[in-house]
């Protein structure tokens, strides 16, 4: 590789830092990885809906499934918001590195969980247990987010134009995530409805005020 | 961001508006991970005509997935042509924004409910229920289709040069789409069967007219 | 659009054609999309294979799934021939227009239904209907195949540096292919197994007469 | 094609070489593709996870899902280990041939098959047979790897500047893990879960060993 040519990019012991632009498809396969895993992930969600064959009362099962479309809206939520965050994340890179592809599969591994997490929280909405799996599962992407986001500002791989626009809202954003869910960990073994009804509301209510904060920030 | 460069977009209070040529990467991810939807959501059709295992008769089991063969006809048709208008729109654009990319999120959560919509139709073909769950999934694809053409057209997002061949044919045709099939909901409380015969017979109908409209436009 | 510049084109009333290096990212998409159709059929293969959990005789059961194996290896090279055909047939493409990609829908629904007929042979391979089903849908896809080459000839959508590369092989072995496939039926309806072991035989055989065929042709 | 322009290149009797550049859509179209299969199957492990609905006991039945979880780690820690020696490899490639993209379909066989072998060692952890069947594949994805290595060093396929990059490292490895789940089989035949468990020690040793091989590479 051209590395000698920069001589201001510091060695590192954990591996080789990639200028993107030299690299350029090696990262869009990773990119477009993840896009895959993301894609699949959100599709499957739809299987949880499924309603077997031969059932006898057909609305009245069809009513029963509530709780399931219930799952379904929330995760395709929350893995739109996710999604939009790792696009913006990764749009932002101007060089990658190992630890970071690393990071990266934990992140879809916590994906790849979700549609599980969000079958288990429509059939066994009412099991504290099946809460604090769909707690988990988020809490673990927004704080795995939350440390790719500081390992790209601390190895500066962060495009200096872009940096400001990503901001420390998206880490920032990441923890909140987490803490919020982890919060709701106690709520779920006391009312496992309770934490679900808590997510859709603190859902909301996190987003305006980021959205405030952001707004905030812009102006001069 | 150059936007001080380009002192005729308008600013926005609902965010940013992106230039395709700057943000390439993003543009095309957002168009790739839709893809992907669409093909996954398309491919999972396939499930519902599943027959399982140690079944005892085969061929009158094979001969009473009838309605599942026509469910995944008609879905196969529905999604093609909805991807069609998808490809076409998405290459329409010149610029996008945030609001555009929820639509979308939205528009690819109803693309995700068609395999469940049709494997209903498919399996309680005879159920007035599932005939309006099937209406009500692809006429609200009709109507977010039709919500994200004349936000483009709004913004000023569509590029001048192809905004004729898009056209005010494709927002019509979504309003259509969502027409047709909110009419039909009537139908099938009173018979389901008659619904859906309906949608494939102005599915057929519906793309005619619309076929003839775009050819008496293009005559000068 | 430049098609003014470009008098050669004849105009058609079935709709206009589009060049391929004009329209890049429509072009992409599309392949990108039969792509992402493609990988997941495939890859939905697996599923024929699953045991269900808490099976009394884990050993015995395996043995048992000897033709999903069968099944799903014969399907692997199927879709992955396919596929390759697919690949040479769309990079030698320099223009497309409507009506390829409606055949090109209707290519990617036989593509999906693979899965399907494939767990139907594996699971009900002794049963004639289940051959027939096989049968048909390969059939189709030699045949649609075939339509496309000699669509994108006869309209002159292939490029011309490389129409000899693809030459009249690809749409004659789209051809053999509903031939064969075609020609199992009768055999089918005797014996399914028949019919399913011809078709390894015949695959080998006729990739040998094919291979050979190129060969000669390269030669002076 | 303009092969008479590069002398350099040796005919072989065994099917053209293309060089990179200039087929740069197919060769994108087979890392895509192979992309499509690895995040498809990679996301499929979550199906093994499934609990079905209406169970009595739902905290007892997720502890039940203990070795599910298993497997899914393991399953998806080795996928994500395959996908970045697929990654760096093709990312190596100058050029290719049609063995190549023969190889790489036996390879994605190979990777398709992951989600069965991973749901049958979390479903029959305690069955030899299980254990054999995992070992087996990964075993083969070692071996296959490693001879997609070895042909495209034998026929320079390989661009010379990255080529100490991939090194021999790639190939080397491949062996490796073929050898270590070969190895793993007679263990397997006396205790199912001593070889599971073997895995997931010398997956952590192995990956010692070779970084530590890569690091003293890199120094002069």
């Amino acid at each position: 590789m051209e590395s000698e040519a920069q001589p201001a990019q510091r060695p590192s012991p954990r591996g080789a830092k990639f200028q993107r632009d030299q690299s350029e498809l090696e990262f869009a396969r990773i990119v477009a990885f993840s896009d895959g895993v993301f894609a699949i992930a959100i599709t499957l969600l739809v299987l949880a809906l499924q309603i077997p064959e031969g059932v006898s009362d057909f609305p009245e099962t069809l009513r029963d499934q509530g709780p399931d479309f219930f799952a379904f809206a929330l995760s395709f939520a929350v893995l739109s918001q996710i999604w939009f965050f790792h696009h913006r994340f990764f749009a932002s890179l101007g060089q990658f590195d190992g630890t970071l592809i690393g990071l990266n599969f934990v992140y879809l591994a916590l994906v790849t969980l979700v549609p599980f997490s969000s079958q288990v929280i429509g059939d066994y909405g009412d099991e504290s247990a099946a809460a604090v799996i769909y707690a988990l599962n988020i809490a673990g992407l927004g704080a795995v987010g939350a440390v790719m986001v500081r390992h790209a500002f601390r190895r500066s791989m962060v495009r200096t134009e872009v940096a400001e626009l990503l901001g420390i809202g998206a880490g920032a954003r990441g923890w909140l995530v987490a803490g919020v869910f982890l919060a709701s960990i106690p709520i779920a073994l006391i009312s496992a409805n309770a934490a679900e009804w808590s997510w859709l509301i603190l859902f909301v209510v996190a987003n305006l005020v980021i959205r405030r904060m952001d707004t905030r920030k812009r102006q001069p």
